[in-house]
């Protein structure tokens, strides 16, 4: 297959690749590294990364960011900065990809743990990564031309514990590889509409 | 106890009053009806609203607008404004009562069906839906003073099935009496981070 992984950079992402490259054709993209550069959060930026990619049979997101801070710090604009850049930098990523992918293609997006097992300073990635959840069960009912559409949810992936493990007093860290296997179930597999969810 | 309700003279928000009236002191506001009018989209707005109020014991949130659309129509505006509208909207009134509810008080916002019984034109709502669920549980944890924080996810109501059950074919209507309970366990009960689902 020929696979578009944005954010391949990222410590997801290079599980991604790892576990996809060996059998498919991977081009990658992100902010400012990768073979192409893309602005999700501005659709006419993933219009152009589209057409600049041509036809593909998978479309990978492994991006999005959100502010981190108590609930006492915690301000709309930081909330809304989440919801404009994970949530809709993704959801751009689907509704522009719908008439790109090839029939029977799918579309895998990135959530995260932080919704179903809260930390203390992640009310901003639990409110994102729960509307990425909710998204895709509601679009996945309607696709087009036989295209799938999931979102992976993984947690603290053990590539990332040293950067990130403070945020998250007492949680398992989960294992780079076999998040990217959650990625190519969504991708080889035939799930729609789903949550994948691995965990430590 | 004195309850503030948002949102009280629509369906929901007239279950909510039918419910709890008899017991508490309940004051109403909303858009352009109520005892106040408030903007939920307007932070000031809402800190305009919770001053003019005054001290409570409980708030309920039983707004926020979304659009509806199939997924080949739906655009990102269209669902920014789902997010801007019926998420932070709900999230402002939170963000803003965490100084101002009484200790041990409570908030509770509204959701729905949606993200986990999805409906063609529903994917607005169940992104929406499902990022309240994700905001209170990442915020429960980390909620001031003993105040309690939950979300009611509730079916079509019976009232409002004759205006919108063309849209959500073969669901059963849930008794308006019943989502009143619903709010009810929240603001008398203890549940903290809840998603309190009332189906039919």
């Amino acid at each position: 297959m020929r696979i578009l992984v944005v954010g391949a950079k990222g410590d997801i992402g290079q599980a991604i690749c790892a576990e996809l490259q060996p059998r498919h054709e991977i081009i990658t993209a992100g902010r400012t590294s990768g073979d192409h550069q893309v602005d999700l959060t501005d659709l006419a930026s993933v219009q152009a990364l589209y057409q600049a990619v041509g036809p593909v049979d998978a479309v990978i997101s492994a991006v999005g960011e959100v502010k981190f801070a108590t609930l006492a710090e915690f301000t709309p604009d930081q909330m809304l900065f989440g919801l404009q850049n994970k949530v809709m930098g993704q959801i751009n990523l689907v509704l522009a990809g719908l008439n790109v992918v090839r029939d029977g293609g799918s579309l895998t997006l990135t959530s995260g743990i932080l919704d179903r097992d809260p930390v203390a300073v992640g009310v901003g990635a639990a409110t994102a990564n729960a509307a990425l959840g909710g998204f895709v069960k509601g679009a996945a009912i309607d696709m087009p031309r036989g295209l799938r559409l999931n979102v992976v949810s993984p947690g603290l992936l053990d590539v990332s514990a040293a950067k990130y493990g403070q945020f998250f007093p007492g949680h398992v860290p989960v294992a780079a590889t076999r998040v990217g296997l959650a990625y190519a179930k969504c991708v080889e597999g035939l799930p729609n509409g789903q949550v994948v969810i691995v965990d430590g």
